[in-house]
């Protein structure tokens, strides 16, 4: 009997879902589903409007994933649920939403439903950033010692600044939360009926350590005396490694995905961090580039290092026996997005509507003509912030060399490469502080789908880069995880390392930087850091002017 | 019997033709007619492709201006031709063109149509930067006296830059040449078989100065040893003062315009100068902006100050009796088309078609409805280089502030900003360097059709800005120079200041500052500096080296 493996993968915009045949890691069935709320970034369903840096989500959007996708993959593949081993989940992070002690999301309940603080805040919300300076500053001061683990910067994405501000601007709200958790570990409690709180995000999102635990009391009373019980009262100190068995799927959710009562479901894990042993790394020195609307690198090294804007390093964060790095760059594809939505003129569109193509597609193939400076343009890839290495959110976009001969494929291209010497910032920071960089994966859409983009990154970052053998890592990686939860006796395996060595894959194309081209990027990363060193280390700090300014203007407009 | 006068006006994309009663100052008829070949920088009509910063014209444009428009407002009014009693020329500047001894343009020669060096080199062709620079060096280290008049920078825009560009890279082009001319000066002899040169082009735009002449011989000479000669060779040491009579009209051209020979046609003005005496202004301390693609700024004094980035200051350069200052910026209204052709989705086309307006007008509604401030944007207004204060033709456009919600309207509100920033960065240079600037006039097609934009810079310049009267300002001044050709006895005028008292106006509307705005704008304007400054004054150079770069690679793609 053949063993299937399921991996749900909740992203920013959509949930994909991946039945796996679980000993040869061929893909039988894949779903996208997409939120009907998406992002919520400037009203609720309710029409209320929401502040500046705001992002919630809808937690009915997840549950629509589990209902919808999993019976797709399986009608679509014409596996009987019997033989679905396990499910694995992995989610964005920090997502987290406040719940009642038997899970509900306080956004179900009617009294709540007009309060934007009762919804999920996205990992991209950074209306938390003025928490996160103050509890940067109250860690600085009083010198605690897990604050370097994080690059002395806790992000405002974070559990702790986003809880926080709950009980700062919402204070209702904060009191009838049970429990603050993570949609990875919410989505388990749901089709388990089990709360398991997953090492990964408890590591590298809520200050957790496996060999201190959480920061102490004082810490937290210290950013508000109603903080001081915030873990036992908000979070839980019972944490699972990941890699591990949550617990078997309950009747009611068996029900509505058609899969069996009891199939094994794995303890959630960070998107990105699911992504590493789907590529086959099990070492060591190779960095995973997970490349979506946002970025987050992964590395793993052999001791614990101090890194300049690393958002982690977590002992076990990633696979076990190394200290797992986590670095990230707050907006990739959402630049292109940007520029897609707000810089292409009709007479594009009508170009592209001549030729039969997609608008991307005409706009990537303008773009690819142009050689590397030859448009004169340089960027800050920072339009949602900065958060490798500068871990600051208060920051923002810049576009420099504009002329009148400036066309949008230009300014496409500007931030693209923007993006990648962003990464190379990142994998210059890792070797400057004795962490080895030496080889480059990328997974996620852009990976899959834009050769144009991953070979302005090898020309930049100067490194041959692998692309993951799923065009669906995440969901690819989380059935492995489920593959593991089922165990080497049902068909699946021991420990995720025998998982990565079976399963693992990368795609034929290797992309492979151009002598020629790396060497003008050369002289334009000189200027990038340059910029970057102005505007984001405190030369001049008018991207923060400028948000407070707009902040006030924004709120002033709201309330009158 | 009423006396009728003749302005024609000789803008970037077209020219205008106005016609006047000479007494009351009524607009009796007006025509535009747009140039056929329009700005050439991309390639000449034949398709050659042209490097980068160029853009050329076509002198037969001009020439149909002449004579399709001209019959046009003699056949609009109904007014006979014997009732014109002068003609008065306006034109952009510095916009000059090699010709042959008898004004034959080179680039009307079959065996030169093919040369981009033979075609007129309109006022923003910038590849004559290096010359610029090198001009630049060579009168500091020499010390020539004539040098501060000019704020110690004389621009690539210039004649001298663009003829020794034309003997570099094109020496054939250099030896061809009997002469080399201004736009204005080859119109009025077109018009009147004379060669006469104006006091204000050769005032403001070839180095002439009243007291002293050109400068010296040895300076050309050390620019290269060929251009020892070139004032004699190339230009003409007999200039005719503005508010002359340049001659008659030509049998030939009576013909062409239905006008009767011997019309009085007045010397050539620069179209910025000849608005002034059209908003009334007859002395100093009054600013006039004259606001279309790029914006020209004039004022008087009472002394020859020397003042940074200042254009130039000529003794009667534009009314007699003054020191008329010349200040600018290069891109002003390019920066706004520029937005609206590159930046402007098609789903805003759309909105604006099921609206049944236009996209200019739903943009600046968009616009319009943000406050000061809200979009977090700030803009250097380079797009095109930066004349006044910085003189520097290598600098190029910055946008910072940038986040996932910047809106196209955002951009175009904050270029806008920019452009007004730019102005009280004149203003204030002036009043810094001792001369005074107490009201604001504004003339050209953005003060006339864009209260919005007027609006903005009222309250960023924190000054009443009061609008010329004509819509066309430059035709309705030069019909008014054509009345002071015609002379009292003819039913004109004996002077330019009887003129100004007698015909300039201004409309009733006048744009005031608001105190809440404003002062939100002064904490923009204070970031503007502080980047104006890092950027433009050798704090980070970053503009020039991507423009070096951008140069080579354009260069190697058009070479290979």
């Amino acid at each position: 009997m053949a063993g299937y493996s399921i991996g749900i993968d909740f992203g920013t915009l959509s949930g994909r879902v991946l039945l796996m045949n679980a000993a040869t890691g061929e893909t039988c069935a894949t779903c996208e589903h997409v939120y009907s709320h998406g992002v919520m970034d400037e009203i609720l369903p309710s029409g209320k409007k929401l502040g500046v840096d705001w992002a919630l989500q809808h937690p009915q959007d997840y549950l629509e994933v589990i209902c919808q996708a999993v019976p797709a993959v399986l009608q679509q593949s014409g596996i009987p649920p019997e033989d679905v081993i396990g499910i694995g989940i992995d989610f964005t992070s920090c997502t987290v939403l406040p719940v009642k002690r038997d899970g509900t999301p306080l956004c179900f309940l009617p009294e709540y439903e007009q309060e934007p603080h009762a919804y999920v805040k996205l990992w991209k919300h950074h209306a938390a950033q003025p928490y996160a300076t103050r509890l940067n500053e109250i860690a600085a001061a009083r010198g605690e010692a897990w604050f370097g683990n994080y690059g002395n910067a806790v992000s405002s994405e974070w559990a702790i600044p986003k809880l926080w501000q709950i009980l700062d601007e919402a204070p209702e709200i904060y009191q009838a939360m049970d429990r603050f958790i993570e949609g990875a570990d919410w989505i388990v409690w749901q089709l388990t009926g089990r709360e398991i709180r997953n090492s990964c995000t408890a590591g590298y999102k809520e200050l957790w350590n496996k060999a201190c635990g959480f920061p102490s009391e004082d810490f937290f009373a210290a950013l508000d005396p109603q903080l001081r019980h915030v873990v036992d009262e908000k979070f839980s100190r019972d944490i699972t490694p990941v890699g591990r068995k949550a617990g078997g799927l309950t009747r009611e959710m068996a029900a509505l995905t058609g899969l069996r009562e009891g199939t094994p479901v794995a303890a959630g894990v960070i998107d990105a961090h699911v992504c590493v042993p789907a590529v086959g790394i099990d070492g060591p020195g190779k960095m995973l580039a997970i490349m979506g609307t946002s970025t987050c690198h992964m590395i793993m090294g052999q001791e614990e290092k101090q890194i300049e804007g690393v958002c982690g390093v977590v002992e076990d964060g990633i696979l076990p026996g190394f200290y797992g790095y986590e670095a990230g760059q707050s907006c990739v594809g959402d630049h292109f997005a940007w520029a897609l939505e707000n810089c292409i003129p009709a007479s594009y569109e009508r170009q592209a509507q001549e030729r039969g193509i997609n608008l991307h597609q005409l706009l990537r193939e303008k773009a690819q003509a142009k050689a590397p400076g030859e448009s004169g343009l340089i960027a800050l890839d920072w339009f949602n912030g900065n958060r490798s290495v500068l871990m600051d959110a208060d920051l923002s976009g810049l576009l420099l060399g504009l002329t009148l001969q400036t066309r949008p494929e230009d300014i496409y291209r500007a931030l693209i490469e923007a993006t990648a010497f962003g990464t190379r910032m990142i994998i210059e920071t890792f070797r400057a502080g004795g962490v080895p960089v030496e080889e480059f994966y990328a997974s996620g859409g852009i990976p899959q789908k834009d050769p144009m983009t991953m070979q302005i990154y090898a020309d930049i970052i100067r490194m041959p880069i692998r692309i993951a053998g799923s065009e669906q890592a995440g969901a690819y990686g989380a059935a492995m995880f489920g593959a593991v939860a089922a165990g080497e006796a049902a068909g699946g395996y021991a420990s995720i390392f025998d998982a990565a060595r079976q399963l693992g894959r990368v795609k034929e194309i290797v992309y492979r930087p151009n002598e020629g081209r790396a060497a003008v990027y050369d002289r334009l990363y000189e200027e990038y850091k340059q910029l970057h060193d102005v505007f984001g280390r405190g030369g001049n700090d008018v991207m923060k002017r400028l948000k407070a300014i707009r902040k006030i203007k924004t709120e002033e407009k709201r309330d009158g």
